[in-house]
């Protein structure tokens, strides 16, 4: 890298930071939890997204800014759960800004619970961009492998929680999800850890109750 | 972006073309097959490689050039397969550049026939950066997702071919083989695609005949 390309980095970071602190702000102020997920391409950020969908309604208002490269495909699956959803391709960037949430961040209703930001499918680039969040998960699902957490440690470093996903192929695979759990909380120690199979079921009681928690903390915080 | 971003990006492309340029003349010069590997992190790279050292014993020589962020783990699982290997690691970076490659080619033995370079994993920035090679493959795995070549459209349309991993999965997933390779060759009408399972076998055999039939005509183009 030259220290040309070095010092425009440091420029956009410090841009971004900026942007991502009055989103944060917004959302405190309005009570809502704002989440951002990482993770590589196809490891179930959607379908998980789609379960919470299923969960959380009657008893909580979610809404959902989609980040892909091409293509509305994932927020057409969201508002197929009948949840608000904008899509933001971002035509060739690797990663969400936190001014591309800034801009759609009006349209948002000021009366949800939960905002869930799924970045584009990447376990490198979304780690270094605030987007305003205050809870932060990375996705690993089981087919990637147990080795990933060491050789993609600023994921796992930025993030609050791991969600180790598509725990029904654990059987079919040579995954261990202890070993996976065990290498990202070398990396990042009192990181939250959860399994779930969003197809199947399993752990998302767990997950739910993380968030609902957390959305409370939030809200007397700012009480 | 900002127009300083944009014009760094484009110098940094022009550089880096330059220095792929010499190292495919170089590459060529030898006789030696340059091959490229682009996908997700987890989509079985490493693996596939594996497959192909145990395959190519005894009737070619390889050679590996790992690119991970972090860890030594991939290029040691090559070598223990008796094959040479180095790790470039990028502490950060999200993909391999020409000019990392053209430090490490100095030490490839002069007598190898395929020369691979496994790059990190990311789907979307080592797209845009021409390493040398004379082949690039795209490899999407089957718990992927069929619907990713549309929404990662740039990997798919720099590649030569399309590799179609872990088919073993297909039947516990909701994963259309035909319809990845449709929307594949949607983008990139030509690109070749080979359906494997590195672990089980299936579909090495074409893909072992089209990487020999690949030297074959790089060998012939030169003499």
């Amino acid at each position: 890298m030259t220290l040309k390309t070095l010092s425009v980095t440091r420029d956009l970071l410090a841009t971004n930071k900026q942007a991502a602190g009055a989103i944060r702000q917004e959302l405190r102020a309005r009570g809502i939890l704002g989440i951002n997920l990482l993770s590589s391409p196809g490891s179930g950020k959607t379908t998980l997204l789609e379960a919470l969908a299923d969960r959380f309604r009657g008893r909580f208002r979610m809404a959902v800014i989609e980040g892909d490269i091409e293509t509305e495909r994932d927020a057409e699956r969201i508002r197929a759960k009948g949840v608000p959803a904008w899509q933001i391709t971002t035509g060739g960037a690797c990663h969400l800004e936190a001014r591309m949430i800034g801009r759609v961040l009006g349209d948002v209703p000021a009366a949800i619970d939960f905002l869930f930001i799924e970045n584009v499918g990447n376990l490198v680039c979304p780690a270094s961009f605030d987007l305003g969040e205050d809870l932060r998960f990375v996705l690993l699902s089981s087919p990637e492998g147990d080795d990933k957490p060491a050789k993609y440690p600023q994921a796992f470093l930025s993030a609050d929680g791991l969600i180790l996903t598509k725990a029904d192929l654990v059987p079919y695979l040579p995954f261990d999800p202890a070993r996976a759990a065990a290498e990202a909380l070398s990396i990042k120690p009192g990181l939250r850890v959860f399994t779930v199979s969003a197809i199947r079921g399993d752990g998302l009681d767990a997950l739910d109750a993380y968030l609902v928690e957390t959305l409370e903390r939030l809200r007397s915080g700012r009480a």
